[in-house]
């Protein structure tokens, strides 16, 4: 079973919600991981997504999520360097948590769309 | 199909997920819900919770939840008044979202428990 890595000691409880909490419980983590389950690898596209993360938050999102083991980034260009960012098996773990979202918000919240794959990149 | 009420427009975008993390996208909100679902239902309850939420936190959760229509409201003494709140249906739809957080987390942060229903209260 492949654990995640930061998870010696608890934050606020060792309730498993509590615990899950710590890691993904914000506005703006779980964009990130739909947008990496749909399609995208890439800083610039994260920040192109409708809701406009803020850069600070994006940044900070990423670095939390790869050292907890749910990310993984490796290098798609030189001079200067950038990496492409991709859901480790832990990190692609989390499908059943933001399926059962997409279904709560399809039956409770008028109006809502379920999130589809982004186009698939032309370049890189 | 019963659905929340202030759903009119959309704060980030019409994305399922966004539109629910913008309702329970944070460290807490989940939590009280995690203890209406195990039987809690007063403030005090929710404040003695072993994470130790603050009480403005608490309070301003309790109310948009009640805005939103996932909790509901009844008072249970007068002088002074206090309420009890419960899950409304809607509410207690999001059962499937705290239980693949729970699964999620039993499989990937060791040492984590189950939340289990809290004892039955004596008196009241």
């Amino acid at each position: 079973m492949r654990r995640y890595a930061n998870s010696t000691s608890f934050k606020r409880s060792n309730c498993a919600v509590a615990c899950t909490l710590d890691l993904i419980g914000d506005k703006w983590t779980l964009l990130i991981i739909r947008d990496m389950f749909f399609g995208k690898t890439r800083y610039k596209e994260f920040q192109d997504s409708e809701e406009g993360i803020p850069t600070n938050i994006l940044t900070n999102r990423l670095r939390k999520l790869e050292s907890a083991g749910l990310v993984a980034k490796s290098p798609y260009q030189k001079n200067p360097v950038r990496y492409e960012y991709r859901l480790t098996e832990a990190g692609r773990s989390l499908g059943p948590i933001l399926k059962s979202i997409i279904n709560w918000a399809g039956e409770y919240i008028p109006g809502v769309r379920r999130p589809k794959a982004s186009q698939t990149r032309t370049t890189g």
